[in-house]
């Protein structure tokens, strides 16, 4: 998590846990857990605990806004297919995206399982449509800006003692200035 | 936190949140919370958040004991006064310690309030009485004792293949030591 006064973006998150885990139960057998804990109850027991990590940090002054960016799969084929078709988006396919691809329905159970979980007014979940990127941006954007503005962020006073030294350093500047 | 298969032992913890920064709020002051955080509820709520941690810990496989080692004023009054008198323990006598003296009942308060709000079948508190240094030790050797063997561990199984070398290996040191 980023120091009080700075902002850190998650591209991926401790969220992984709940989805890419649950759509491969191996992620989770490599994590050697003890056997009585891999219960069925493990999925609700894991975002009531990310649930609980969130309202620490709103507890604490962290502002959390989270995002899932939308996209159907008939758009997702047609990145795909661009990728594919227009030499300079070659680098960008890829073989382990296309076999997640297969999953797809485990994968949107995980998600709103997850999201629906975890929503709350400390830290809310956006749905964003994104099969349109311009439009997802301007949402993510605005909701971001909303918080900013609602923190009600401001300057820092300069105590009065510094003031006068300000005054003094203009006039130094100045003076400079004048004789050249 | 240890990894995995790893002990740690945390002489201070996390405790100190609702401990030390209650009875001195100026230690909370620092912690620059904005302003509507700071509530009456702010113990409570580090409470809670707190014993959803070690919920957290014990879902992730992770056996928590904590202990509250309980001397009496009159007793901590003599072990001060011995590092005092006794010239080999002067160094062991700290102005801060006597200052804090001053705050008992804030500290048995703060201590009470903590160990109801987190005690939890799995990370329960242990008050140990000691003003008797070898009893305290008896107790918290026996509870941790106790937590291993229910642990039920047990050295990694030989895989087959590995059982006919180390036959091998036997021979080959036993030929060894025929030979001198």
């Amino acid at each position: 998590m980023p120091e009080r006064g700075r902002i850190g973006i998650f591209n991926r998150s401790y969220y992984e846990e709940v989805l890419v885990a649950r759509v491969h139960k191996e992620v989770v057998d490599r994590q050697k857990l003890p056997d009585q804990l891999m219960t069925k109850k493990i999925w609700e027991n894991r975002l009531e605990d990310m649930a609980a990590y969130e309202h620490y940090l709103a507890r604490n002054g962290m502002a959390t806004l989270k995002f899932f960016l939308n996209i159907s799969k008939a758009e997702q084929t047609k990145r795909f297919l661009a990728r594919l078709e227009i030499p300079q988006k070659n680098w960008k396919f890829s073989d382990a995206d296309m076999k997640e691809r297969e999953y797809w329905k485990d994968y949107m159970h995980a998600y709103e399982d997850a999201i629906r979980s975890t929503a709350s007014v400390h830290a809310p979940w956006y749905v964003v449509p994104a099969n349109n990127k311009w439009f997802a941006r301007l949402i993510v954007a605005a909701a971001t800006v909303e918080l900013l503005e609602n923190l009600d962020l401001a300057y820092p006073a300069v105590p009065n003692e510094k003031t006068a030294y300000l005054a003094e350093a203009k006039q130094v500047l100045l003076a400079e200035q004048a004789k050249k």
